[in-house]
Parts: structure tokens; C-alpha cells; sequence
């Protein structure tokens, strides 16, 4: 019989992250290190919380009209090059293809860091008149990002998963309207499905896509006082149609460049989920993201047979959940009962042969390891409550978490005591990137998150750094 | 106005299907050539058809508990290299990455061809145990396969989407038996979804996947007097566990090496699919694949007004069918119904003012043209019959067609005739690949396909080339 201490969490959340987090990933099953260094496999109990947010993602693209479609993986360096903020920023970063078998190309092909050059030049063919607009096309797919830095699993990998919307429009208007939607929906899926509040707003002209007119993010902070770049959606205007011809005749017979969005939401997502959520357990997953809502561990004593039948039947009574039934022979059901809990597993439901003679089960959620005694006849509304009530719990600590490490100062000694503190901090600012840069210096790296939208008209107040006259609120923080 | 003759095909099937084949891949919007070569766009219309073959698939494979993870694009040269039959096999159509940004990689990367290497290095990590096994695991995702031949797209292209299960079994029985229930399943997609009849069977020793034990597959035959392998299954034996280690102890604590599977079904399909069932007026879907069952098409006159209410109320009793109305004013209705039929939409609904006071509308099937009077009350129960007849008649059709064009023979005068006539043949075989060589040498091409699973105990004839006897019979045509 294994050894419970073989299975669990060694390291503590709050004393080693970086420990805790590799621990996790590894013990709750979500990744397995490959010998091709800066990419790991995504294990199904990972990859199944992935299917989880598609499922979701892919109905809600559906009910716009955005239809999915696959472009090839390589692009040729001609055409990557074409757009020329574009290709600096990615270009670092390009796993070249060089040759093909024992065969040299003439032309090296990029592995597509992201997909806007070869997917564009099918647009140019596409658009032609106001008519075929909005063109709303996504995809789901693999990219690759060859990071220098040391590599975090799902948060900084150098292949990843996510999806792409490329859309071309007829007016800005349209364009724009559709950034904020996305937006909007990316904000959905962090805070309803993974449980994580986001601040939703607009990038520094430093730190937006390269390419883009505007960057929109949203944006959260993590326990290590760390921020993070939940997901993007980019108002590429017209540089990109320009740079690749994507002209339509509009309802004047008049020629005009049409207006591009991108917008992307990748496996990361899975990253900042587990870091805001986990504790020294292992992994805690919100039940809208859960691959199992529960799991069913049956208490056996001596009355194996009959105590099985009763964890079936109350297995068929949940059935329209997902969730198992733990009928394993060789461990102990406290064995079990650390393993699913590592696992994340909101709800724990045992049934032993004392619970059979009372017609109850025990549910034990795993976010605040409460128990409550349930009868036979109320399992299936008891659970749905419980699963509620772990969604939103995880969500209001997670929001209490932000708030309380979150610092709104127009003074510099408190913005760098602050960033200090490992908290994230919300301050006037001048919008300049030269000034953006010397906090980044003086603070040992924070960096400009986002401005929100809604900000008063009028700001009255100083930029703490340089003294001239704020233009905008910022969140600052060191980030991932 | 758009004129007719702009949209639609001007190649005939019988007479140049090399041209029939590439108007219809683009003309129905399933194909858009790019400049990285050999790599084409599956667009909205394409991708939206191997969406539904994935729906009905995955659902298959987690009946059969089998999960869906995600594994690294990049093998190492040194990981490929392992299993030497297979490297073999693979690496003359290896595409590899052998930079990143500016920087020369110690060791080259292989984009995966198929995925075997980079999952079985996982795999000896995660079984230990009889009772880790059976390990089931499925990944959808992009391979390339530098071909230098000729790409036909969808079924030669040098990068393609597929699934490929790998799975790890305690026995060679239990292996065994996945491998002809998954072969099971692929005739089934085949067969009742794409309305494509197959044919079971192994493949020869030389036609066999590179490192398998044997192969399993299933055949088809073209109209174009070409046979396309439709997609395989194989058992690896013990070749792969014992090259990457894969290894358990058993019930009685013994060291066993485990035997695998992989399997694989890719958007190969599709253009099988297109080839068998589309005609001169281009694509015709079979309904179950279809990513429209039906399109209406409003026919104005002077009515618009009260004809597109009529249409949408028909529209909403037909709520439950994938189907679209077609609205546009810009286009007669005369320029959609080619346009639709292009297309290859299984039905199209037609509805006028004269329609209209008779509470009717026409229903016109695009697999024979033919046409119903269906009142209002009966559109959906008609409709519902319409796609079945039509599924099962696109079917039939090719049954029929194959019949006809398979050669039964054990004279090898009449063998050489049928292969020269763009006939499949039915024959006894020695079984040796000499032989075989032989015979694609002196047909001027034609392999043979697979060896059928029920053939008799005992097997009389002679091989008709070589004049030995004859071990079994087998499929022998030109093919894709």
C-alpha cells in the first residue's frame, strides 16, 4: 500500500511558491516535464479544464457569428516581415524551420509565434466588398514562443495552446465595439469559470501588441505579489490591412482599408487559476472548470459489497454531474482522500456502512473542508449548492485578496514602498513611456498593467514619479 | 449582379478530375492556398465538417475511457531516433527546427510527424503497475510530413489535423482487441457519417507503419480508378516499450513490458469524402457531416416583405436542423441555387408568394435534384426524412460504384487488365514482398491495399504473379 506522505504537497504556498507551484503541477497530475526543454505535456486532468473554457468559449464565438477554421503552422519570413512593428517584436522569439528531411528550404518558415501575417494574406483574397464584412474568423491551435527566460509551466512555455480571433470590419466603429465585447467575454471566463476578478483596461503604448492600434487586457494579481496578463484583445486598425492590402468597395463604391482585431486566450489562464486558488493541499478547482465535481470515496469496514451498491446508487443519483466513484481496492480512503484534494476535486462524498443505516452520505467541500450530513433524498440539490457556494467563495476570497494588495497612492515614497511589499499598486501617471521606464528601474520591475476605462474626465492629480501633469490612473505591479 | 458562370465549376468529374477536384475545393470555400507550399487554409466550411467528425468521435473514445491530453510539436532528434524502424521510416519527411531568433539550438527539433517518441517518453514515467494500465490517452492536433510529391490537398498535404490514440495495455489480447474495436469505429465514421463504404482489413508487411507489429486499415476506392487508404490502427507490439522502457509489474510481481497501440484519422477524410460523392455541379455533403442540412431560399417577386416572414416562420419550425435562411437581396435567387448546390448543402427549401397561399413550400434534394411539395405542418418531419433518404442513397451510390470496379480474379492476364481499366482487384496473394514489388512494378503502380480479416481457413489458388500458393487474398489497386 503507498505511503500517504509519497503523494502529498511538501512545500508551503506561502514560504516557497515556486517549490509549491512545481510540487502541484507535477503531484496533482497537470504536467509532465519532456525532454525538449520550456514544453511540457498537458495531462488530461489539465487538458480536460482546457476543454472545459473551449466548450464555453467556442458557444459563446458561435452566438456572434465567428466561425472556426485552421492556417497553416508555418509561415514563410517574407511574409512575417511584412508588417514591420509586427515582425520586431516577434522575431526574437520565432523557432525557424530550416530544412526538411536532408533537404535545406529556400525560404526559412517561422513556427507561428501568432497568426496574423499567413491569416491575412487569405483576407486580402476574401474582402472585396462592404458585403463580406464583418470576415469574424477563429482558431484553436498550438503556437510557439521561444522564451529565453527560464520557463514557468503554463504561464511562460514555449509552445501553448489557446485561440485566435482575427476579424476584419467596414468601420472602426464596429471594430472597436467588437475589442470590448471580447474583452468583456475574457473577463467572463475568468471570474465565472475560473473563479479569478480581472481588471479589465488598456495597455501602455509600450506595452501593447505589436502591430496593434490599442491593446486591451485584463489583467489580475496573483499570491506571490505578482500581476498577470490574463488575456488581449487587440484594435489592430489599419496597419495590418495596409501592410496587407485588405481592401473593400464600401456602399459608395468607394475603396477603403478595412479594421482588424485579434484577440487571444490561451492555457495560461489554467496557470493563474491554480496560483490564485491552490493551498498547501494541492490544487483547488472552481466546479465551473472542474474535470470531476465530485468524487465518491466509499468507506468499506467489513461490508464492502453492500456499502459499493449504496455509493452506485447514490452515483446514479448525481448523475447528471461529473463525478466518480473511487471504488479502488489497494488504498485506504484516506489515501484517496488526500489524493482527490491534491486533485482539486470541490466536493468529497463519503458513505460508510454507519451512513447506509441513517440514509446519508457526508460531503466534504474542499475549499474550506466543511462537512455536512446529507440525506439520501437531498444529494443532488445539496450538491448543486455546495458547488455554488465553492464557485462564489473562491471568487470573493480571490477579490478580498486583490483589494487588500492593492495600493491607490499619488505619493512616490508610498509607491515604491509598496511595490516592495510585493503588493499592487494604483497611481497617477503621466502616460509617457520615458517615465513608464524609470519605474521600472527604481522599483526593481514593475511594470504599467493597465488604465482602466472608466476613468473620471478630469484628473486633477500629479504623477508621483515625475511630477508633471497625470493624464491617467495605472496599475503597477512586478508581473509574470 | 454577380454573373452565373463566375461561381460555378466548369471542369467535368469523369473527364478532368485533377481540375474538377481543385475548382471545387476552392469554389466551395473549403480550401485557400497560401504560400508556404503544400500547406493550404481549411476554411469555415471545411473545418466546420471535420468539427462534426471530432464531435461524434470524442464522444466515442471517452465511452471507451479514453482522455484527451496535449504532448510537445518538437521531438528531439535523439527522441526520434529511438525506435529505428521507425525514424526510418519518418525522418526523410521531417521538417526541423534548427533556430531560435538568432540562435543555433544544441540539437535539432523535429516537428512531429506523429507523436509515438515524444508520448512514450511520458509514458514509461507513468506505468508502473497493472493497475496503471490500461492507458488510455487521445491527442487532436497538427502534424507535418514534408512531402516532395505532388500535394493534393486534403489528402497529401505536408501539414494535416488529426486525432492519434496511444495506449498502453497489460496484455497482447487486450491490445489486440482495441486495435479491431477502434478500426471498427473509423469504418464507422466512414461509413455513417461520410456515407463512405471501407473495407477492413492488415496491411502487408511492407505497407505496414514504420515500427508497428501489424497494421490494420481501412480502404477505399475512388472514382478516378484510385484506391485512398482511409485510416489506420496499429498494434506496436512490444517494439516501442521496449525501446522507450515502457514497463510494469504484473499481478504475480513480475516485470512485463507493456503492448501498445496508436491510431489515427485525419482530414484526409474530408477530400475522400468530396472524391467519392461530389459531381459537376461540385460538392455534395452527406447530411451527417453537413455543416448545413438545409438552406432556405425566399423567392421574392414583389412580396419581399411578406415572403421573408413566411420564410422565417418555416425557418423556426425548423429549429432543430443546422439550417440558414438566405436573405440576401443582392443575389437572385437563381445565383444562390447554384451557389448552395455548390456548396453541396443536402437540401435546399424554396418558398414564393404562390407557395405561400398554398401553405407549401419545395424541398429539392442536392444528391438527385429531385423535387417535393411539403405543406407547412409536415416540413419537419420531411426534412427529417429527405436527409436520411439522402445520407443512405450517397451511400448506396458508392457501394454500387465500388462493386462495379472491384475485379475478382485469379488470372494474372486479368489482373494487369483490370489495373490498366483504373479497376480495384480482388486476389490471391503469396504474401511476400517480392511479389508485391513485382506486381507494382508490372502495373505501373499498383500496391496492394489490405488483406481482408474473414478469409477462408484454407486457401486453394495459386498467386496468380508469382505462382506460388497462395496465403491469402488481398485489395491491389493505384492509389493515393
Amino acid at each position: 500500500m503507498a505511503e500517504e506522505k509519497d503523494i502529498g504537497i511538501t512545500a508551503k504556498k506561502s514560504e516557497n511558491h515556486s517549490e509549491w507551484y512545481t510540487q502541484v503541477i507535477q503531484k496533482a497530475d497537470l504536467i509532465e516535464y519532456t525532454s525538449v526543454s520550456g514544453c511540457m505535456v498537458f495531462r488530461p486532468w489539465a487538458y480536460s479544464i482546457w476543454e472545459n473554457v473551449k466548450k464555453f468559449f467556442d458557444i459563446e464565438l458561435k452566438k456572434r457569428g465567428v466561425k472556426n477554421a485552421y492556417f497553416p503552422l508555418f509561415i514563410p519570413e517574407t511574409l512575417l516581415k511584412k508588417e514591420s512593428q509586427h515582425v520586431e517584436g516577434f522575431s526574437p522569439e520565432v523557432a525557424w524551420v530550416t530544412h526538411a528531411g536532408n533537404t535545406k528550404l529556400n525560404e526559412k518558415l517561422a513556427v507561428r509565434p501568432t497568426s496574423e501575417t499567413i491569416m491575412y494574406e487569405s483576407y486580402s483574397k476574401w474582402v472585396r466588398s462592404y458585403r463580406d464584412l464583418p470576415l469574424l474568423i477563429n482558431q484553436w491551435c498550438n503556437v510557439v514562443r521561444w522564451e529565453f527566460d527560464n520557463p514557468v509551466p503554463f504561464l511562460r512555455t514555449r509552445e501553448f495552446l489557446w485561440q485566435e480571433g482575427h476579424t476584419v470590419h467596414a468601420t472602426q466603429k464596429s471594430a472597436e465595439d467588437e475589442v470590448y465585447d471580447i474583452l468583456d467575454l475574457y473577463k467572463t471566463v475568468f471570474e465565472e469559470l475560473y473563479a479569478v476578478p480581472v481588471m479589465k483596461g488598456r495597455k501602455s503604448e509600450k506595452e501593447k501588441f505589436a502591430g496593434a492600434l490599442f491593446t486591451t487586457s485584463v489583467e489580475t494579481f496573483l499570491p506571490f505579489g505578482k500581476a498577470i496578463q490574463g488575456a488581449t484583445s487587440h484594435c489592430l486598425g489599419q496597419n495590418f490591412s495596409k501592410a496587407f492590402d485588405i481592401k473593400f468597395l464600401d456602399e459608395n463604391e468607394k475603396t477603403q482599408y478595412g479594421w482588424q482585431n485579434s484577440w487571444g486566450l490561451s492555457t495560461r489562464t489554467i496557470g493563474i487559476m491554480i496560483m490564485m486558488h491552490g493551498d498547501d493541499k494541492g490544487l483547488v478547482l472552481p466546479p465551473n472548470v472542474a474535470p470531476l465535481k465530485a468524487v465518491i470515496v466509499p468507506i468499506f469496514y467489513k461490508e464492502k459489497d453492500k456499502v459499493l451498491a449504496e455509493a452506485n446508487r447514490i452515483k446514479e443519483r448525481l448523475k447528471d454531474f461529473d463525478i466518480e466513484l473511487d471504488d479502488r481496492e489497494e488504498y485506504t480512503p484516506g489515501w484517496k482522500f488526500n489524493q482527490w484534494e491534491m486533485k482539486g476535486v470541490p466536493v468529497r462524498i463519503e458513505i460508510g456502512p454507519k451512513d447506509i443505516e441513517k440514509q446519508q452520505v457526508v460531503m466534504v467541500r474542499r475549499d474550506t473542508g466543511e462537512k455536512s450530513i446529507v440525506k439520501y433524498t437531498e444529494v443532488k440539490e445539496k450538491l448543486a449548492e455546495l458547488l455554488d457556494y465553492i464557485q462564489s467563495n473562491l471568487f470573493e476570497n480571490a477579490k478580498k485578496f486583490i483589494e487588500e494588495n492593492t495600493v491607490e497612492t499619488k505619493d512616490w515614497a508610498e509607491f515604491i514602498k509598496a511595490i516592495k511589499d510585493k503588493k499592487m499598486v494604483y497611481a497617477p501617471w503621466c502616460a509617457e513611456t520615458e517615465c513608464e521606464d524609470w519605474v521600472k528601474e527604481k522599483t526593481g520591475g514593475a511594470k504599467t498593467l493597465n488604465i482602466p476605462f472608466n476613468l473620471p474626465k478630469k484628473i486633477d492629480e500629479k504623477c508621483p514619479h515625475c511630477g508633471k501633469p497625470a493624464k491617467v490612473w495605472c496599475y503597477f505591479a512586478r508581473s509574470y
